[in-house]
């Protein structure tokens, strides 16, 4: 049987990730190309956004391991062969490099240092109130594998914060590592109270806009928000009138609803808004490709997979 | 007796001041104004960068506590009196606030966000390179009450940190958070395997200009400088050179030779500059006033004073 690497992978990554996987696995035939192996022979797809219908015509398929963590995209093509577990990637690399992220743009956030960019493009020296961390009350929404990692970070540095899920979400069996509230009506307190929201939610149809204008009008006023999951959560038109408004001061945003964000779009020159290019926390082949080694053994070996998603939850 | 707050302070500052420092010491007679003391009754002096000549005409003078943490702007006053005993702020709620500012700036190297915030500007789109804190080499030069908090809190982010401190320095009597160096011989190697070095030293006569260009090109290539401490231990026109060169990639700088830096300076406009106006720790008056009452407290009941100020060394 063979493995077969598959997705949106320019050349230098497909020769990192064939390298690290190769080496976390080599006993395995690995080939990132259809034609360099007999399809009846595939029973494991490892997928990084693979195209829609990459996955068809291939009727000896029983796993799909995805190497990013998110996997909507994946879930939205139809053509996914219905009967085959699907396994997200779950890394504490990449919860770790998540971590920094939102730590950064939290102490940012805190300390002024967006706003003292603003005053160093124009020219203005002025030192501003300084505040700190305990007093910060930060909202972390979502509480999987990334959303603890970096609620554990933050309160470790002092920060009040505060987790939030989905009422039923798949989260809601394991410990969270701060206070949490769990549902819709809990959602709109924890916003009112938080100078900072960070988003680490899956994306669902539950969760799709989620930031709306009614949202985001309950949230603090003079608070921000820091979007780390996926674009789709927010509904750019209303972030902006809220920050037009002075409801929010600033959106630190990682994800958008199109990727690359398009030239021209008004968040590109926005003052108040950090864009960063999808990369808040990218998965490295050299822990990755140990996980998901790790699921090509149990599988091989008739044991329990890990970090199966719920097609039905949608992560 | 009383006591005499002095310095550069704007009126809302010196009533944050007053007011703090009132009911730290709520049995002290404490004024901004020797209009409204008797001077041959001011035996304690608290002051903020106090103008050259602000403590002559004081002759019961016998302590003069700062509250900032550098004290050079004060040993540079020949006026001083110079038998009274000087003691600098050493305030954990400012190490806190540096050691913020610092992981917040080494954040920002490790993972790019001083360059996505330029390709923002660009309007480019394009993930870097992810490194993991485990992969950064970090210097910190000045092993005192902020480099200590500053290397300690980096190291707890998974950061690989090596101390440096001068030979025969003050701080050599107590133990570093993380392998140190020590002496000028000792400098040039750290620098050379060092991706990030953050400046936390004092400014005395030895350590003014440090930061030359022979220096700086003994620093790794494509390295970030970190200046958190004060302007004249950088040549500005040497360091505008190692960017100019491509030597180093990025400087954080919190101070300048000239304070406010003048307009039309070119660290305003440099893509690779980032300029604070001398905000990485201010002093909080809510607990810098407990830590200068429990020196006057020290005084009044003939007890040994607490961060006394070596003349000789100038810190």
């Amino acid at each position: 049987m063979s493995i077969y690497l598959c997705g949106e992978l320019d050349a230098a990554e497909r020769q990192a990730w064939l390298q690290a996987l190769r080496a976390a696995m080599p006993g395995e035939r690995i080939e990132a190309s259809l034609e360099r192996l007999d399809p009846a022979e595939v029973d494991i797809a490892l997928v990084a956004n693979p195209p829609p219908g990459s996955l068809q015509g291939l009727p000896a398929l029983r796993l799909v391991q995805s190497l990013w963590a998110g996997v909507d995209r994946l879930l939205a093509d139809p053509t996914l062969p219905a009967g085959v577990p699907l396994a997200r990637m779950v890394d504490p690399a990449m919860s770790a490099a998540m971590a920094e992220t939102a730590l950064w743009a939290v102490l940012a956030l805190q300390r002024g240092f967006f706003a003292y960019a603003r005053q160093q493009a124009a020219g203005r020296w002025q030192a501003l109130p300084q505040r700190r961390s305990d007093e910060m009350q930060v909202a972390v929404l979502g509480l999987g594998e990334m959303g603890c990692a970096v609620a554990a970070r933050l309160a470790a540095q002092g920060y009040r914060v505060r987790g939030w899920r989905q009422g039923g979400s798949r989260s809601a069996e394991r410990a969270a590592p701060v206070p949490a509230s769990e549902g819709p009506d809990a959602l709109v307190p924890l916003l009112a109270g938080s100078d900072i929201v960070v988003n680490l939610l899956p994306l669902t149809p539950r969760t799709m806009g989620l930031f709306d204008a009614r949202t985001l009008a309950a949230m603090k006023p003079g608070a921000a928000l820091v979007n780390l999951a996926r674009g789709a959560h927010v509904v750019e038109a209303d972030l902006l009138a809220a920050l037009a408004s002075g409801q929010l001061l600033q959106a630190v945003l990682d994800v958008f609803q199109t990727e690359p964000l398009p030239p021209g779009h008004p968040f590109w020159a926005h003052p108040q808004v950090t864009v960063l290019p999808h990369a808040a926390a990218q998965t490295d082949p050299r822990s990755a490709a140990a996980v998901a080694a790790a699921n090509v053994r149990a599988l091989r070996a008739g044991q329990a997979l890990a970090h199966r998603v719920d097609r039905e939850r949608g992560y």
